[in-house]
């Protein structure tokens, strides 16, 4: 009675369901989508996700024995062991590599002469590794990797390529059956296909604690993602807390316990930056906002039954001085907390229904002469805060709809693209007008289905959108979200991983890394070894992992 | 950007994706749910998950002082001190009770006379308290609760109703702002709806660590469900290690760490005594069966190619005295291993391929008189083996298949029902042939999707098929199946709870407790309450808990 055979069994059976449910609508059938076993076989390019640019691996095996590998800067590097965040890869990786081996204490005896691999070089080219940096959109990540007896080197311009050639280097180690640490000669020339790569995590919906954040941080180094959009408050609570504005979080947040507090803020941000990550905070306005208004007063428009305030409130209040006073010192606050060039401004699904009903915005709507067109209000409200972040010296993003609406932006504005229906026309349009887009809409990873997904994710082509070269090129990347409806800290990790790495190869590797049978061989393995790294990733088919999670 | 307002637009994106998708057959657009926030409010009956069947609740308040407050035998109990079961209960929900607790030296002051509860005097009536029996299918789960200044009553004629009635309590019991523990006044009466409330779990697509399932077996209890239903072996591997053939996990387990010990195996069963939680394993063939080949020669069919073997296998070889030799072994050792008076036997899904090439199948079928009918060569093969475990003196669960082949059955198998598609009519043909029957159909909990489906499953009513009072008599209970193609452990228990919770209260309580809203509310808080106690429940929706997962 496995389901992959019967689903057809099922769609019937849901069928039957609405027939004997009394108490309440039946859900449409559930189409379930047939699944063939899939073969599980070696990859030429064994477990490397996501796949380098270009890559040789030789067929001759060196051998490194843990008591005497090491990690270390190479001759002539600009960074040395004054470079922090090198040292602590250093030390992370060696204990990727070499820390979860039941056999640890083997491969200590001599070897053969010329089999061994003594060190992992790194060396980072240029005058100014960038070392104490935050990475930022135009961070250089190339890098390139020879394996070779007795040294490997890894050769990157600043500290962001060394980090991802490390992952590279960690993945291509292997242990042999009696427990020795193997790695073949190897080639690598690396380089990421698209500049923003992230992941978007939702902490209103639901609060994560702080180690969900740091452990996803973890595995977005693994996949080789390197932005954190935090969308950190919505309408359900306010867990961010404010200097400037305490009361925000004080009423805003579940409890006391859901809170970010200035230091755990600082903490994702560096944890983050040690990983190459940026951290992009979304502060949504002026909908999505009702727990703002629990901490601020008269932020939140009062919304009118007839001539009476109804004792609710809708969006942000547009009309009043002192709304975008307290914006201008909110936002000013958050450009010093968060160091990324970006704030992501939000924008998004603005409900009319409450401007409409109160009689003070009416009547400021006609002084403006906006007449009855709502969406100029809200044009009118973003434009204003726009100016307010760029003259807090921040660039922003904003999700699709302000784009759409006509609001003006700044030319090196970012619009997310987001909704389902015609992304690919919407692409056309944005990066037509000559904005730089990201792509969210294919990658709701929020939403689940039965069976393996992370295909339908993995086989979207982000430039497959009309457009000249030119416009090919506003397209920088995308992200892969995971809205908080339905997901904490219980369900988070198995619930993105691997699933989102699969959109980590797409916005990585080449266009044409699309082979199907070859990613399921190779990200099997990476799987597992998430999976002894720490991350709860789950399976993507029947079968297991040497190391299987333990503790959960 | 939430997901909930937009799944219209992302039907349509389905339809984007299909035409830009370039590498595979675009899967069919996802139905998504709508869904309305539900609005979150008190129940009249707290946080009580499944509700009792009689219940009433006072006003007064009592206080608990974690520091006074026992778990005693009461006066008149058959069951004392000596009665393992009980005194390892009373320490568990002693800990349920006040373990958590942030304030944990509160309410140590002397409290106003009148106003506290001293005690839980727990009174078994029965002669044999059965507490150092198994669990079985008439085990009698009833019990009454009177909670009154200063002591609290749980009476029941055996330890299967002390153990659902302490589980009653233990939810009954709540923490003002104050950190103080309190209990209303109260009267309950409870007894099953239904005697057989399963949880199937699958080894061998994945393997569970012992852990999981031990997890698994305490949130089960949380939920008085009463049977592990233990699909343990299956074609992808065979981690039971048999004392008599212990090369069938020597060669059918994934590895030599991916294997249940007799001695894993007596701590799960014991574990789950405990709880009043039976434990019924299925060793299911014919089908089903490729990784049993591994350690047994002979044992599966060989396949044909035209004149020679083509080196795959089929089915179990129905036509050797040997498989029968084998099956009366293995069949003995497992009912001395698992003490519950059922073993499943499976019998679904026989593929006859493999039997119709293979020359020496098809001339004991001439010989036989089965002409071509391979169904009469399965049901050959089955009613040997109900025979072999009737003489082991073991009853027996099948699927629904071996019922519709009509292989003679005893009286009191238990035909499970599990096929979507109409089963309702199954259930009327099952029991109209006077059989037991369960139902597992509807409650397939490994197809996910997105929202809040528990309500689908809370949804469903087992004696909603036609037939008469003595065949609805015949439906003994449901289980809730979790299959393991995309589970192990990284995933299992957020897919499986709070959603199999749903399935609980159906099986447990009244037919009229049907109120979805007032579902909403007590699940909230009882999923809150299982994630205090350690099980990593997933949410129902936005919202949070007092105490977040934290070491996810």
């Amino acid at each position: 009675m496995e389901p992959a055979r019967l689903f057809l069994g099922l769609l019937c059976a849901s069928a039957a369901l609405a027939a004997s449910s009394l108490h309440q609508r039946a859900p449409p059938p559930e189409p379930l989508l047939l699944e063939e076993e899939p073969e599980l076989g070696e990859s030429p390019s064994g477990s490397l996700w996501p796949l380098p640019r270009s890559l040789r691996i030789l067929p001759r095996q060196l051998q490194l024995a843990p008591a005497r590998f090491e990690l270390v800067h190479g001759p002539g590097s600009t960074a040395g062991p004054g470079c922090a965040l090198l040292q602590d890869a250093f030390r992370r990786y060696y204990e990727y590599i070499f820390g979860y081996s039941k056999w640890q204490n083997q491969g200590q005896r001599q070897l053969p002469a010329g089999t061994e691999l003594l060190q992992l070089q790194v060396i980072i080219g240029s005058k100014d590794s960038e070392c104490d940096n935050y990475p930022n959109i135009t961070s250089n990540e190339a890098y390139q990797l020879s394996v070779t007896e007795p040294v490997a080197v890894l050769k990157a311009e600043k500290v962001w390529g060394a980090l991802r050639g490390l992952e590279t280097f960690s993945q291509l180690v292997y242990e042999d059956d009696y427990g020795s640490f193997l790695i073949n000669e190897s080639e690598i020339t690396d380089y990421p296909r698209f500049a923003h790569r992230g992941i978007l995590l939702d902490t209103s919906r639901h609060f994560l604690p702080l180690k969900s954040i740091l452990t996803n941080l973890d595995a977005m180094a693994f996949n080789k993602f390197n932005v954190l959009h935090w969308h950190i408050v919505d309408d359900h609570s306010f867990p961010y807390q404010s200097i400037t504005f305490p009361e925000l979080s004080g009423k805003g947040s579940y409890t006391y316990d859901h809170i970010y507090t200035p230091t755990d803020v600082r903490l994702v941000v560096d944890y983050a930056r040690l990983r190459g990550i940026r951290v992009i905070p979304e502060f949504d306005s002026p909908g999505h906002t009702q727990s703002w208004g629990k901490g601020q007063k008269d932020l939140l428009t009062p919304c009118f039954n007839g001539e009476h305030q109804s004792g609710s409130y809708g969006p942000v209040n547009p009309i009043l001085n002192t709304t975008y006073h307290f914006m201008t010192d909110l936002f000013k606050e958050i450009s010093s907390v968060f160091p990324d060039a970006y704030i992501h401004l939000g924008g998004d699904e603005v409900d009319f229904t409450c401007w409409k009903s109160n009689p003070d915005v009416t009547e400021f709507m006609m002084q403006q002469g906006f007449g009855i067109d709502y969406a100029k209000l809200e044009s009118y409200y973003i434009q204003k805060i726009l100016d307010i972040v760029s003259s807090a010296h921040k660039g922003y993003i904003v999700w699709q709809e302000v784009f759409d609406k006509g609001v003006k932006l700044k030319p090196d504005t970012i619009v997310e693209v987001w909704i389902g229906s015609w992304y690919t026309v919407e692409l056309s349009r944005v990066t037509g007008a000559g904005f730089t887009t990201i792509l969210a809409a294919p990658w709701y990873l929020d939403y689940i289905s039965y069976g393996q997904d992370w295909k339908k994710y993995y086989s979207v082509e982000p430039l497959n959108f009309i457009g000249s070269e030119k416009q090919k090129k506003l397209m920088i990347g995308g992200e892969a979200c995971l809205w908080g409806e339905f997901v904490d800290a219980t369900n988070l990790t198995p619930r993105l991983w691997p699933r989102a790495s699969a959109v980590g190869e797409r916005l990585w590797s080449s266009e044409n890394v699309t082979n199907i049978k070859d990613a399921y061989n190779r990200l099997v393995k990476h799987r597992c070894r998430m999976l002894r790294r720490g991350i709860a990733a789950e399976p993507l088919f029947v079968g297991y992992c040497d190391h299987e999670a333990r503790g959960l």
